[in-house]
């Protein structure tokens, strides 16, 4: 066992609260959960493995080993396995650059209700543990499927309503009535945000903001163009 | 000059996207203004200093002593004032613990052209420099004023209709018409959120949001409740 790198066909989820959201809702991917000693709930974690199939040990030098922290008590290993997005609403981030934030829009995206994440490459690693730490866990509720471009996205769901959010855009989110249909709302990458091709690639949109402000960071950005879309679907 | 301590008088803005946005909103609080050899736009920065009666010198040395990170070219000294809240709406964070989810609400709240906020300590130090960066600037586009507790707060704006969110509200804010009147969207710390008495303190609200997943991190609250207070009270 050893740090996480990215060519790994593992990954970690680092923590107990991660660690049993991975083993509830896909234990067939976990290869192994090991504990410290220093665990408080052993006896819970010991009848959700053994519930799930999935084998425990205790092992306080592999837990120091693998977590960059203190305060990880559990870690549970699994196989990197591509979740392919059904054919529901999507978050499409398109090159997206930070961890921290793209775990974040995981919980956020997540916590309303959208269970399917679009990445197109090139990205960062959606399976380092580092982000599925930001998610608090929700990295297990939802699919999330890369794409090496956006054509290749376009290509298998090619009926989608597409709406690149662009701080150009002439339309506001919150004067727009989302008509029915399987959406994509689009968002480009924390530096730049998306090119102005996207804006012929569907109805854009812009988020009403001071213009004396820099703009929104991208997962307030996510979180308040998913808050109105799925308000609207109801 | 010093690294920044919590009981000193003045505070930094590091960098010259924050440092510039101090000199144009507050050009009377500006102590000095240091920059690098380094910087690229030396002459507008001189200019600006000069039309705002601002001292600026060029120092590498300050520079590096007072900076954290190699890409600061620019840092304003700048005395610490209290700008009072304004009699319109306010975003009440009581106990905020962490200075970047801090300065990211401030951006976001900036950003939807909301203007005052209050802060209920204990909380942190608003005016570190952490909180200026995470802010990008916008630090300087609101009324940041600190209260001693909630009820120092309600006797200053006794008035104001008051929204504590709390996830045990039974009242869903995208279904939720706000009155018409000068309000407070009242927020918890990151760790445990309002503490239950404050249901009683006004209309509580939550935000809808799937039960199995962990609640939306503080700036993501923030933003999603700004957003939509500030739809309809356009």
């Amino acid at each position: 066992m050893k740090k996480y790198q990215k060519e790994d066909l593992v990954s970690y989820a680092l923590g107990a609260f991660p660690s049993i959201e991975l083993i509830k809702n896909h234990p067939e991917e976990v290869v192994i959960v090991y504990q410290s000693t220093h665990y408080d709930h052993a006896e819970t974690l010991a009848k959700l493995c053994q519930t799930n199939k999935v084998p425990l040990e205790t092992n306080d030098k592999i837990i120091e080993k693998l977590s960059d922290k203190d305060n990880v008590f559990v870690i549970a290993v699994f196989r990197k396995s591509t979740h392919s997005l059904s054919n529901g609403n999507h978050v499409v981030l398109v090159n997206p650059e930070n961890m921290g934030n793209f775990g974040t829009i995981v919980r956020t995206v997540a916590g309303f209700g959208l269970k399917d994440i679009a990445v197109i490459l090139p990205a960062i690693d959606v399976f380092d543990p580092k982000v599925i730490r930001a998610s608090m866990g929700s990295f297990f509720h939802v699919n999330i499927q890369t794409f090496s471009s956006f054509e290749a996205y376009r290509k298998q769901f090619p009926t989608h309503l597409c709406y690149p959010m662009m701080t150009q855009s002439a339309v506001y989110l919150d004067t727009y009535r989302f008509p029915i249909g399987p959406s994509a709302l689009i968002f480009g990458p924390e530096g730049n945000g998306l090119t102005a091709d996207f804006a012929t690639r569907g109805q854009s949109l812009k988020i009403r903001q001071d213009s004396a402000v820099d703009s929104f960071n991208l997962p307030i950005a996510v979180a308040v163009t998913v808050y109105e879309f799925m308000k609207q679907n109801r």
